[in-house]
């Protein structure tokens, strides 16, 4: 079958009649909140608030930064392991991700900060928006090089909009507490991006000569898509718990875990190797559907692990654990609704799973079905991972040197006509011997 | 003409005549402001200030940080997209910023800090230094590849004054609000940059077959730049705006603006490729002065949009907007100056665009006159765009192969003789087989 | 002599012992501090603290996210200036880093936040571990490409544990002060260090044709590292100062201490070289002992100034500098203990920098001896400084080339059969023509 490739009406397009969308959505429904509004000096006066310092905005923008930086360097960067795809990887995330955020300050505005007529903006919208794109960053990673920038368009629309509406049913009908996104973040993330790939099936993807592969420098680009999302990741599961000590503790939490997780990686990647050696990126799915990034070791089980600890650990809440108080402050236990206790908590964090993972899977049937239609752009089998069918290389003009695209790279980072640019050492000066 | 690029006497002599100079000046004039100073215990408790966190450290110092960044890996990475051009690109942005913001904290001290005997330093002089020299970090775009290190000290020592003055006509005289730094920084820094450019004019630059170019990794390292620069740049617009909602609403009109551009962005660079693909960096400039980075179209022309758009909206500011007391607060209208009204603080918006672009055009011509002297250790054309001239490279030892400086980049990746490294895979403790 | 270097039961099983042992230790000893339990709400009202934001998480927050970034990119990725050494500089810091920061938790915790039952963590104890960790990073530098992830994971035990006897001696009994870390962190790192690699000398080691050098991509991943040391560092000499004017100060301090540093650098750089070059990483040692990083000249001997400045200062401070308040806040002087002033402090001082050494003498002495011990996994001198002996390479699969571990990394970026791999670039579709 014979694909087009060429983007130039139809990535434009869908672009820019997204863009004037939302522009218009958010002229005719977006204002500031009221601790970002100029009036706030007002209502500062009127709630007898002592210090500028009193605004959310003091509270959440370290971790906001935090959190947009893990969601544009870290999974940018985590996707550039393969050796012709690092263009792809960040500049798609970057593109998916500057829509996302803005259809999901719009989604989950409706839901949860919607006075009757207008959707209210502060800080704490900003993280959700970028936890909702960091779901579709993770289902990304299973169909990295093989869909097209319009079909993340596509796929993004769809993911942000179901992801807005189970968050709301899980946080808002279910009362579900779930503070790192375990449930409404991984899980879903997870299993609506392996049910897309897997629709996505490519049965001749894996037998030409040129598998996906990573080269030296790709890796320790991933290095850094690594390393900014572990350290940030105190962050993420912080940025929009309760004030206080709740904020602390998600972070002690986070901190002690991830540092435990790397000496079992470790170990776990040496003994699989049959010398001992140590692979990054160090998981990697043994399932037969084609998750490029191997999400779902990397976030589908320990987004139900998660889950379930969760559920458990919330059905065993007590008075001595978090005293009378915080029980109330934390679980709205023993306020208004006097029948809610740990054990009902428990259930509905446990339907909270099962909700996100019947979600994910329905709405990836649907959007992999339509992923499938054969006008959007997608490559050939023999052109997945690869960066010069969507991108434009600077080629170094070099005589006498036959260049086709996927040699590009290469000869980009080796022209071979050595001699023409040799110079000698000897003058300060560098002018060429042969000019 | 024959060029002497060695800088041997002329860098370290500037470097350190600059360095002393700057501690002499340090140790007359700096002192700690009132919230830095030891005795900020006292005056807390003069003052009555309950609380260690109203101090303004914790207003800003998060934002600071990511200032921090954008002026050093920000710029600085942006800057590596040319082939070998990566370490002039982030070491010469590293030497000019860490000069000019020690520059910018005397000058705008000058203007701005001081006590009548001293310069009162506290956070917020740290980051209007960083801001400073970020319109330094714009101009270095323009000139990037055809200067020596001496040149861009020089540059900087009279960007960072120029700057200071025309930062005082706007803000003191003509109380101009520039929130990002549309005209101090954008406006001026491109335009000064431009015309240092035009000035320094290289009518044979391009004619040489080695063209300035990227390779493949350069771009990688160029986007984390972009992205550090694009992340960071809700703090960039917040980071000296008013405490509270005036730092909210910055962050969130930065957040809003930045994803609404990526969209736009890459529908133009899509649009404007014949087969519809992207293109990084996406925006290249048409004007024919040799301005390497493109700042006219990625600071110039939106620093006019942005003073203009500025003028208008101010010329619009009202009570139902703002608030009776959100206007005062914001722009100081209805109370100390009775007079000053919103159609006032438009037009001197305007007047400050105008006296931006003059300061910019006045201020390059004089610079670029200085800088077109032919002792500053600048390179002949033929050596522009190459890091060999100013920096050393350690390259590896290898028999029988003829080097220059300007293959050693290319010979440091691909040693020739291959046989000479070629160890036996199969003995797991990897001693050479031909030792 | 033979070595192994097959980790495969060595490595997993270390890992393994020690995370279990950390986890069971954590479950016996460790509890959140008031800031950070659930019971906070009930603390705050008994002691009428009116707003939330008065946790110490706010105050300490993004300082310590500053930190985390210096120790794991910061440290991990000033040490890819290797050529073929950037997986483990990375990877081996990451490893040793996550191990140190756990155990360092636990000791630092039963000398400074043990309550007799518990240690009480909260956010300070976090940055305490980082710094705790810098000092193994730095050590990390001296042995650079000699050792094993066996022999670290054993030097970092054994240095962690040093490190907190001596930050106990200097801090809890001498009272000193050592605000960014001179004497705890940079000289007890890197002497520890330096004594290790010194006990390790392996005499051939430079003999063998290949020597550690860097290339192009490299030193730019370095630079990577090496900014983000340097931007975050006002971070990492405020993060836990006193609240209010001493953070403020700290980071105004560092801030024009390091601009400062860069021209002084690049002047000696420029002027110790023939043709006035500048050389990135700028400091070599010009020991004999095999400092990889030459961390004696990057940390102990800055570590040493500045334990002796720190004594001349603190032997200086008066009532006019600091006020009455603020030096019996600074240093305790005239409160409790009375016959403490600014003379005996400054004794004091100058003492902890030489226990310091003292520590660091006998600690390295005693921890070299041990890692020499014949059977931790290290390297032949021949495979010194070579990812291949620890890392697994995902190779290009190419016929007809004969390949072996230490050209694989070369192999990798330069697949020789281009042929098999040359497209016609006419189709868009970008096919191959030779299927």
């Amino acid at each position: 079958m014979a694909w087009n490739t060429n983007l130039r009406w139809r990535l434009p397009v869908i672009c820019l009649l997204l863009q004037v969308a939302l522009v218009v959505l958010f002229g005719v429904f977006v204002r500031y909140d009221l601790d970002a509004d100029a009036h706030w000096i007002e209502e500062r006066m009127s709630r007898n608030i002592s210090s500028d310092l009193d605004n959310e905005f003091y509270y959440r923008y370290p971790s906001f930064q935090d959190v947009h930086v893990m969601i544009f360097v870290g999974f940018g960067f985590l996707m550039t392991f393969l050796q012709r795809y690092g263009y792809s990887a960040v500049g798609f995330n970057f593109l998916l991700a500057a829509f996302g955020i803005q259809w999901a300050l719009l989604m989950q505005g409706w839901f949860h900060s919607f006075d009757g007529r207008y959707i209210l903006l502060g800080v704490e919208n900003l993280i959700n928006a970028d936890f909702c794109v960091g779901s579709v960053c993770v289902a990304f990673g299973a169909v990295l090089g093989k869909v097209s920038p319009v079909q993340l368009l596509i796929m993004t629309l769809f993911q942000v909009t179901l992801f807005s509406v189970n968050e709301f049913i899980l946080l808002s009908l279910l009362e579900v507490k779930d503070a790192g996104g375990s449930m409404t973040i991984h899980t879903f993330g997870a299993y609506f991006g392996l049910t897309v790939t897997w629709i996505l099936y490519r049965p001749n993807l894996y037998q030409s000569k040129d598998r996906p592969s990573s080269v030296y420098h790709s890796d320790l680009f991933a290095m850094i898509g690594t390393l900014f999302l572990w350290m940030y990741w105190p962050s993420f599961n912080s940025a929009v718990s309760n004030h206080g000590d709740a904020q602390h503790r998600a972070v002690i939490n986070t901190y002690c875990s991830l540092a435990a997780c790397v000496l079992t990686a470790v170990a776990l990647s040496s003994v699989l190797h049959k010398k001992g050696k140590l692979d990054m990126p160090f998981l990697e799915s043994r399932l037969r559907i084609q998750d490029t990034c191997g999400i779902h070791n990397l976030h589908g089980m320990p987004g139900i692990i998660g889950g379930i600890v969760g559920a458990v650990t919330a059905a065993s809440a007590n008075t001595e654990l978090y005293g009378q108080e915080g029980l109330a402050f934390a679980f709205g236990f023993g306020s208004s609704t006097l029948s809610w206790n740990a054990s009902t908590q428990g259930k509905f964090q446990a339907a909270g799973l099962f909700v996100s993972l019947a979600m994910a899977l329905v709405g990836g049937i649907i959007v992999g079905v339509i992923l499938k239609l054969p006008f959007w752009g997608q490559a050939a089998d023999e052109n997945c991972f690869e960066d010069a069918i969507y991108w434009e290389f600077h080629q170094v003009h070099l005589p006498g040197l036959e260049q086709g695209p996927r040699s590009c790279l290469l000869s980009l980072q080796m022209p071979k006509d050595q001699k023409s640019i040799v110079f000698h050492s000897e003058d300060p000066t560098l002018k060429p011997s042969e000019p």
